[in-house]
């Protein structure tokens, strides 16, 4: 049995019992460790702290592993329990479409674990979820790729009146332009998008577009360390959320359609007093 | 300080490390009643499993405590550590917002602690979380009542190719329409729509407005029980799926906008055999 268990947003506390009681009897324990690294403190002690509380050694998995190496995992699944680690829920932001699709290809037993995720954590700033749109991703732009294809997007749900999840790009484990041309893999350090980045390269689409889809003047919440003991939630146009250091990744961004009065409500207990 | 908790949506298993740490530090215990009573078999023993596993005994509060006896709860909040339990989570289908702003509007600290949702919990069945448009809900209809606005929403949704989530009505606790014109409040037994209830509302809609947002032929995916033990997910069209027995609530369905491959993969192990 291939169980997939969602951890929460926060750190070791967010899983639940059912998880735990789950790790606790798996036999091998993988981590995906590509996406949401920094948001569970792996850098520094968060993986002892989650190798104390069950137990048991846990063998991280990065982007590769899981691209290449998920056979051999899903084959150890086959004849004895095995759990696969992801930040968040199972199906938030980031997908484990593909494995699973792998593990039932191969008759493997899955058994999926749920948990919170930025999809629905969100729900804290006072935005009714039912009231979002499509969802949108901001990825890094470079010299010569630019791509904007959030813009019509953001746009469709502005019309609408409905908000816009942003999710900000994360880049983990790439490798170096220069180690590809030698074939010898070396990495980029992590980044990780913050608010001002993606707020910046918002405002520089809209101003080659000129369609109004948003402004510097639109209302927005930006979140930090959403779920974690030092989140951070903020209220306020792209130009005063652009001033704002919101600090440790990850970030992300809602772009505020139109609001009812208890949202507003909500709202202005987030609003930044700049 | 007040704790809204979220509990998941499976049983008492599904609540967090972090969730169960705070339920057993409050002095006293409230647990919503009115939205999601038997996705927890409160029914039956599921109040004193919880009551059990927390080694306290829970009030049950009801629609109309939470809205008009709340302040008794926030007041018991100023000076000692009270718990508000909630199915899912605190943002999810169901909001606690206004909770929520009353306790912030009398100064009392509030600590959300996040689970999964059904928002979230829809991400199993392989469609993409990004790819949904705006939620709708669908509500019972009467012989004088039958409000549609969800249509346009759908209509939007399926022209841009996005997924839609239809929650389901959930009635418990109305006050009979004779208790009413008595003064004396008498109930109706809860009521829970039923994929095949919403389908047919939905059909019977699109049979008058004749507008073709949708069809019996029309790809659908149906939830019951969610993220519990015996959840059932089933894929197939609008007829197909009218002919299912889904057996217990809760049920909610989606509605399926524009495929990639991989969610097509995904979708195939949920396909209905008929």
């Amino acid at each position: 049995m291939l169980y997939i268990i969602g951890l929460g947003l926060g750190d070791e506390r967010d899983i639940t019992l059912r998880g735990l009681e789950a790790v606790k009897k798996c036999h091998k324990i993988y981590m995906e460790a590509y996406t949401s690294l920094l948001s569970f403190g792996l850098s520094t002690d968060g993986l002892s702290k989650l190798e104390n509380l069950y137990g048991k050694s846990i063998t991280l998995s990065d982007r590769e592993m899981v691209e290449e190496k998920a056979d051999d995992m899903l084959s150890e699944s086959r004849d004895a329990d095995v759990a696969f680690l992801v930040v968040g829920d199972p199906f938030g932001a980031t997908t484990h479409t593909d494995l699973l699709v792998r593990a039932k290809k191969m008759g493997i037993d899955v058994k999926i674990i749920h948990n919170a995720s930025v999809m629905n954590a969100i729900g804290i700033c006072g935005l009714q979820l039912y009231r979002y749109g499509e969802t949108v991703s901001i990825p890094f732009f470079t010299e010569t790729w630019r791509p904007d294809s959030f813009y019509e997007k953001i746009q469709r749900n502005c019309m609408m009146g409905l908000h816009t999840l942003c999710l900000l790009d994360i880049r983990v484990k790439e490798p170096s332009l220069e180690s590809l041309c030698r074939g010898r893999k070396q990495y980029e350090p992590p980044r990780y998008m913050t608010i001002n980045t993606a707020i910046e390269q918002l405002l520089e689409v809209e101003q080659t577009r000129e369609e109004s889809a948003y402004s510097e003047e639109t209302e927005c919440v930006g979140f930090a360390r959403l779920g974690s003991e030092d989140q951070m939630v903020v209220a306020g146009t792209m130009r005063q959320l652009q001033m704002i250091d919101f600090g440790a990744p990850l970030h992300c961004l809602v772009i505020t359609g139109k609001t009812h009065p208890l949202e507003e409500e909500m709202l202005n207990f987030y609003r930044c007093r700049t």
